[in-house]
């Protein structure tokens, strides 16, 4: 009870990490806590893709895991000696622990739960950061709506299953996409989406393509590679695509070389939480007043410049408009009629 | 004054138009107009590279148009006979009058302008499609915030312009993308632009991110291919990239073959208003305890199942990583400490 045993980060993996990368080491526990902080014995520790990222040395949204440093993660604990106000010795939390038995953490970023609510372990998948990831990015970008499709790659893995479930209960078609048979038969009959296909499947495209007649309005991207190409072809005018995961990239390591542009895009939306967005002007037609009473008297008073290239004649319509697409007018292409 | 003179589509072009591809008619005006319709006579026709796809026999967001009809076009008209109640000879309207010197039209589709607010031909620049189009890119998608950078493609031209000053008008630094030096001074000088820079410069990756010190949080494309190669690495974190039009690619036909999978992309980003945009779900902290209200009692009482893979022992930690990047658990993989 006066020892930690702790992972740290042994070596940097260049593709696939294997156990050599991790080295167990043993440390005595502290003497003293600074004040504010509490320690913390771990009961539960999950494991998540991301962390993969973090043993790179590159820039990511997080800092990387240094050599010999503790692996990080998020775990449930059970305080055991705290400084701070409001934690008390049996508090149960979840905090960022790390792969070791015992954690000192400032009780600024412990979050208490409630063990009475739901199973404790609930706090690091259905309840914890996977449930809501499902949830922020289904409901917050994704926005089903009922009767929609909604297809889900990775559905039986953690984010995936609630999202699947969630958009189910927002009413809406549910299409599953899982990694062998066992896997597809827990989405069909106990995740209860409407179809399950196997991203093995020779025929994924075309199988995805009848699983969808009406196409696909939300697709929750958590894999990349060969799902993205199937999904593609099939989205819908204004679908949405969380990107919350590219599990299929993870383990190209820096992926400086063999990139293509649209993993490189791909990649970029993911870590840098970028918005693409297609539109066309209709799309925003309830507020065109707004823009025509804040446009109107900056052209008047020239706040606005307006630059107009007119072609007087519209027998020169043709003539005007090839010239437009070969960049030739400079300024409004407006032909004026006599 | 009782003819019609007018340009139809007289064949469909492959690659880039040219002048026989249009064939100019003549046609009596009607002697009877159906209730509701209003003749107008032809002021102004606003020439625009969206016609371009719409003289393809392509799906598009669209219907094309057939060959021997008139091709499309908004305009800027003069009510000369009115069967529509509210419209009466004299009244100025914009709408689809199409290529031709007159044309009838229903007057629900008819917007009266005032040509004592601005010049008439703004109705269809600044005022019109392009500003407005500007407008709900740059305010509704691009949210620009003042000491953001803002880059533009075809920033001098009708859309591009009025992007570039409504940014600045935010506080915002912007930067121009135009073809030749005439456009680029014309960007800084008038337009006020903080930098300019030509499309066709070798070098211009390099000159973007010497204009670019702090990046780009808001990328307004409506050029596509070389520009969006250089941008593509100086977003930052959060940008936003409001996708209005892909200029470069219009004269590549129905570009079925040799697409890469980036211009297939892009082009359904735009064509079916697509929603890119990566998260991590700290993005999201607001919504957490919402989150947490709303599925706990879900959890709870079976609505939402949970599958979890248990890995009993901190010892075994990065074999069940390993397994994690594999695919070979099933369920939330948690790590349980003894």
């Amino acid at each position: 009870m006066s020892e930690n045993r702790k992972w740290v980060l042994a070596r940097r993996p260049l593709t696939e990490p294997s156990v050599e990368d991790f080295r167990l080491e043993t440390a005595p526990l502290p003497e003293q806590l600074a004040p504010g902080d509490v320690l913390c014995r771990t009961h539960y520790l999950s494991l998540d893709p991301y962390m993969r990222w973090r043993m790179n040395d590159a820039k990511s949204y997080a800092r990387p895991v240094g050599l010999g440093e503790v692996m990080v993660g998020t775990t449930v604990g059970e305080v055991v000696r705290s400084e701070a106000p409001g934690f008390a010795a049996g508090d149960l939390v979840v905090g960022a622990g790390g792969w070791q038995d015992y954690a000192v953490l400032p009780a600024a970023g412990l979050r208490k739960v409630d063990a009475t609510a739901a199973p404790l372990s609930t706090a690091l998948g259905a309840l914890g950061m996977p449930g809501f990831t499902a949830y922020a990015g289904l409901m917050k970008i994704g926005q089903p709506k009922a009767g929609e499709t909604v297809v889900v790659a990775a559905a039986t893995g953690p984010v995936g299953a609630m999202v699947g479930q969630l958009a189910r209960l927002q009413g809406c078609r549910t299409v599953a996409i899982a990694g062998g048979p066992e896997k597809c038969a827990y989405a069909l009959n106990t995740l209860k989406f409407d179809a399950a296909l196997d991203h093995r499947d020779p025929a994924l495209k075309q199988k995805l393509a009848d699983a969808c007649p009406q196409g696909i309005d939300v697709y929750f991207e958590n894999v990349g590679g060969l799902v993205w190409d199937a999904v593609l072809p099939l989205l819908n005018d204004f679908a949405r695509i969380p990107v919350c995961g590219l599990i299929s990239q993870y383990n190209l390591g820096n992926a400086a070389d063999g990139d293509t542009p649209m993993t490189a895009l791909m990649r970029d939306v993911l870590v840098k939480r970028l918005l693409l967005r297609g539109f066309i002007v209709t799309d925003f037609v309830a507020h065109r007043d707004e823009f025509i009473s804040y446009a109107t008297p900056l052209v008047a008073d020239g706040t606005l410049q307006v630059r107009e290239d007119i072609v007087d004649g519209m027998e020169k319509a043709p003539e005007a408009f090839i010239g437009l697409l070969q960049g030739r007018n400079f300024g409004k292409l407006i032909v004026k009629f006599t």
